[in-house]
């Protein structure tokens, strides 16, 4: 096995696809999106991404079978935009794995034809939040202008500490080697998996990108939240003691 | 010395063997087991495996003489069945060091033409327990089938984190390159050397592979440990302070 | 994208220019002199040097922008004197990165001819300080006497425990091949980005290298710094419990 | 620069000579031991061993010059015996880095046609002691036999984890290379720096070397230390709430 190991589960024609990314972060809004886009449209798994740079581990399917931690890619169609997906329930574990790993995905996305980035992640504010706005940045001012339109929002020295990880490579890398690519980011408090956070960025990427897709279990996993957000308040209202939201965790 | 060295100490013609995994872990499930088997059967050294991804460090034999940290693997026979017994007293210590061990190991059981693997360990409860189910995972419906049918339990979300270390990587790195391979976990509290969880590890080992071996020095080993829980919630039972199973330390 | 990957920016002829660093480091004193000279001189961007061992991350521009991270060189002339400046936000992340960064360093200075290298950084004290010294360290002897003209400070045994990153390294690899190298740290508390340590720290530049440069906004930034220190020192003063030094937290 | 790096600085013939180690560690005997040597006898520097294993670091000598960060190996004459010292101020940093620096140790003892290796150490026994006895380990029963002679002490289980670090390693990679290699390991506290334990180790070595040297300024080191340990037992008294032997730090 290599460091980064690319397996070909099929090989579709795409037409001019963009390429959405979705991976595990805070209030897991990236990938609760693709997820949410997996569920609602028909896909068709076309890569998977071993690599050592990821946990060494297996996952235990329902029928009691193993699978090999990895990052898949999937191809799909949102009305008339051919799209692949890229998900997985881990990012790399180092430095090094980051870099390694967006290259390849970069590298596979070139395969595609893929000219257009959207890395979907959160932007945590650290209290509970009633309006979701979702924050951006991009490769190129005609990418920031075009968002805009979209209603996302670019505030200065946000997001404060600039973006780590995948989103923030295929930005970095990606603009390096020629792509288009924005980063999508759901205000979220940040202790909950967040998906109202979720439904906002999906809604500015339907925007964008010229599809609809139903909300309906989305809704219902925000409800969910709600609840258990609710819950939270509660106890908190109980104690007496100061009880600052600081000791809220991150709850899925 | 390469990252990974694999010294050939002797090259017996071994027939469809299987390999049996057991290296430390929680409980010491499976690292027991397979010392047990190489206390109880007559078994060749086969392979020393030595690495940069292990300690840096020897360890010293009663006669003051020192060997390298590695892992070794032994060829013996149970009844009919030949079997490498893979064992040693460290794991390896990074995420790269587990893929290209397993990586290795996987390598040497082709070269011995093994099919089928069985990866051992135990699954943490978190509490003492009565009775030791042993849980599995495996790399194909049919091998989950053959061992639900030996009493194994397969349990929708369990293990929940899946499969960690040389034991997932065996299945999921195995599995990819064709291997049969199953991991069969004992449950223990997670607390304590868990001899009576390997028991019945073993047990299901002999009712899948036909054989038989004797379980006296298990039961010894067991009784001891009882003994020394015996102690340990005397004592908690005299602490009138309120005192949780969560204070017991990992005592070897 | 190679372990360091140097992009050509620019590629000016350069008469026997010196490389000044300025990275991130206690008090920010090597960065703060870097960033001064780059808004006070015009200057030109030649390189740019992206590394995997630099953090995944891309910081965003004002304009709502990405770039990805990476240490930058810059062209510049003080009065006479052609100047490369080293700087950046971040510095290697683990020990074999700094090697690796610093050699690829070497190798652009030795590209464009440089000879002499001046690495700044702040040297702690630990408490707050009136006098500013600037302490130093150098290659050879004779540029130990040169900097012992201009004021600088050679103690025994300081900086206790040498010195550390890529500051260290232009010295020890710098002058394994055949750089003069030297080291000018300011001293400063340790816990405040420090302006102040910063122009000691240049005057003694200017000294060595025949140059001058307006010092007005950097002391502007050293009152705005004076007024934090002074708040925490009043707090500090209401504060009837015991209040140590050691409390102050790094503050930029 | 490459991963390990060797600088020829001498290359003298010498005649059988051993490879004595002594690399900082618990309570520093193998580092006093080497140093001792070193001030003691004439000696030649033979090589200098450069590092990213080793800390991205420059110590900065008493006249304002800097040296960077390496192991180093003398070349001396202990009355009849020749003798390789390898001594420096710090060990590798991570496990690769042990192996592969043992590596290239081996490679340059071979090169001077060493067969015989001692590497020195301490041992913590966790309490201030009275009797400095030295135990043992070797690569082979004769080395063993041989140093039991000298008065070396062979303890089962002990020590209890096993040899760590470039000392583990000269005698498990040297082993496996054909090398005679012996670990001698003097009982130390554990909290301080110990040149009582480094004496003990000395004395073995003259015995089985067959030489001379004077203890004298080891003597005042240990004195030295013996007054900070009457402080410290002092102090230890004056406090009338309980003070056990673990609040000692490590002072040197």
């Amino acid at each position: 096995m290599d460091e980064v190991d690319i397996e070909i589960v099929a090989d579709p024609e795409l037409e001019s696809p963009v390429l959405v990314e979705g991976l595990p972060g805070v209030g897991h809004v990236g990938k609760l999106v693709a997820e949410h886009l997996l569920e609602e449209k028909e896909s068709e798994l076309v890569r998977r991404v071993y690599s050592e740079y990821l946990p060494p581990q297996v996952s235990v399917e329902d029928d009691g079978t193993t699978e090999l931690v990895c990052i898949e890619l999937y191809a799909l169609t949102l009305d008339e935009q051919d799209v692949l997906v890229l998900t997985g329930d881990y990012q790399a574990q180092d430095n090094a794995g980051h870099y390694r790993l967006t290259n390849a995905f970069l590298d596979t996305a070139e395969e595609f034809g893929v000219e257009k980035i959207f890395a979907l992640g959160g932007v945590p504010t650290g209290e509970l939040i009633e309006e979701y706005a979702v924050l951006g940045a991009a490769t190129s001012t005609e990418f920031v202008d075009e968002l805009e339109d979209a209603g996302v929002e670019f505030r200065e020295d946000e997001p404060a500490g600039g973006i780590v990880g995948t989103s923030g490579l295929l930005l970095g890398m990606g603009g390096r080697r020629g792509f288009d690519a924005a980063c999508l980011m759901g205000e979220t408090s940040g202790y909950l998996v967040d998906p109202k956070s979720a439904q906002s960025v999906l809604e500015v990427l339907q925007d964008t990108l010229g599809f609809e897709v139903d909300f309906g279990s989305l809704e219902d996993r925000a409800e969910e939240m709600e609840e258990v957000v609710g819950k939270i308040e509660e106890m908190e209202a109980q104690q007496t003691a100061v009880a600052s939201d600081d000791d809220l965790r991150y709850i899925g």
